[in-house]
């Protein structure tokens, strides 16, 4: 399990008040981020010395309490699933109070930069995630 | 069913050179908020003049094909359920060759301002949804 | 001149009730992409075709009005002034009562793609720019 | 002088490669909400429990090297003016190794949240600023 903490900006809010929905997304993917970084795996090295990318073919939320600026959250991100060309990402989004806030999915499947078709999760990929999975 | 066009912009897109997922989410949003104007019920009536919410407590989305800056979309939007205190949208984004790029939901309900719980569809909202279903 | 025309997206907007400052910066730039595509030099072929880049080394906005959710705005675009290496855009957005809302400026330079230098403007674009100016 | 260090996510660069130049508007403003923070004066507490507003009337940015994802980068903030009505603030942006990579500028306004009028700076306001500066 990998912890991301954050801070929600004003900027990701929206007049009604709150956290706009598409940002829980973008907030899971900065914990996504991180969390390849602590791997060695962040997405400078990504997108510059690996031949795969790792595109996001399914995302889903569920938005279970609003969230205003100012508030400090933590979102766990886990393994779900190792498949042989994709992986599945969990998150739980805890507000400063460790209530469950949200929860989010992101499925990755592993293409080749060139070909631009699915390959197998590379090895360095495949072993870093059952590492930690 | 509702039509919206659009045009990716640089700002949607990331270093990957492809439409930032989350932003897919944004555009169905965009295509939403447009939906709801042609209604008279766009989200200035509906934060200053209606006693409810509307906010979304699940979505997601599948990506089929990338995005690139310039690519002229059209997002169409469904009507997929009304419930009781709850309606969800479904999404079908096409790129230029009327291919389909992408395919979202989005699932809201319908909160009380004041009390902030959950109340059943007001009425002005099911005669609509029910038009336009 | 140039004329754009969009409408205010929730997404913009902040819990302030109001477009946050940083969107009016967007919101010049989708104007300045529509410029481009309506020239032939749309951001596609810029990153896929050209040799040249067109950074922002300088960009200011004063606000002069707030705008809100559903507002529909006209960005005016034109050209500030023509230099050996760079470029200046002023822009002006008004609502749907031609009151100006905000004005802006932004100043490009033209780099190579391969050297990363600083160079004069290439014919293309010194020729386009002049017929619009 | 306060400092915010912040990483360059992917949603904040574009198919350029680099950060996309509002964001550096977007990244100073996440500087300036932790400042306000660290003073008791977070946008929370603005919203919520003071009768006034910050608008900033005036923006500004210098672009002085490229941005990637992962960069971590660290915003320096100073108060460059304070006057009757209105405060400016100053951010200078480094990256890892302390090179400036970009310089910028807001200028705020008080005011009045029921008359929507300018007002002098409130007492509370005035003492931080001065404290701080």
């Amino acid at each position: 399990m990998f912890t991301y903490k954050t801070t929600i900006k004003l900027h990701e809010t929206d007049a009604a008040g709150l956290l706009f929905f598409s940002n829980q997304f973008k907030l899971m993917h900065d914990a996504y981020e991180a969390l390849l970084e602590s791997w060695g795996f962040g997405f400078a090295v990504l997108l510059l010395k690996k031949d795969y990318f790792l595109p996001i073919v399914h995302a889903e939320s569920d938005f279970k309490a609003p969230l205003f600026v100012g508030d400090r959250i933590t979102i766990e991100v886990k393994i779900a699933k190792i498949g042989n060309s994709s992986f599945t990402f969990s998150y739980t989004l805890c507000d400063q109070n460790k209530k469950v806030v949200g929860t989010g999915k992101t499925v990755h499947v592993t293409v080749d930069k060139k070909s631009r078709t699915k390959i197998p999760l590379p090895p360095d990929m495949r072993t870093t995630l059952k590492k930690f999975a």
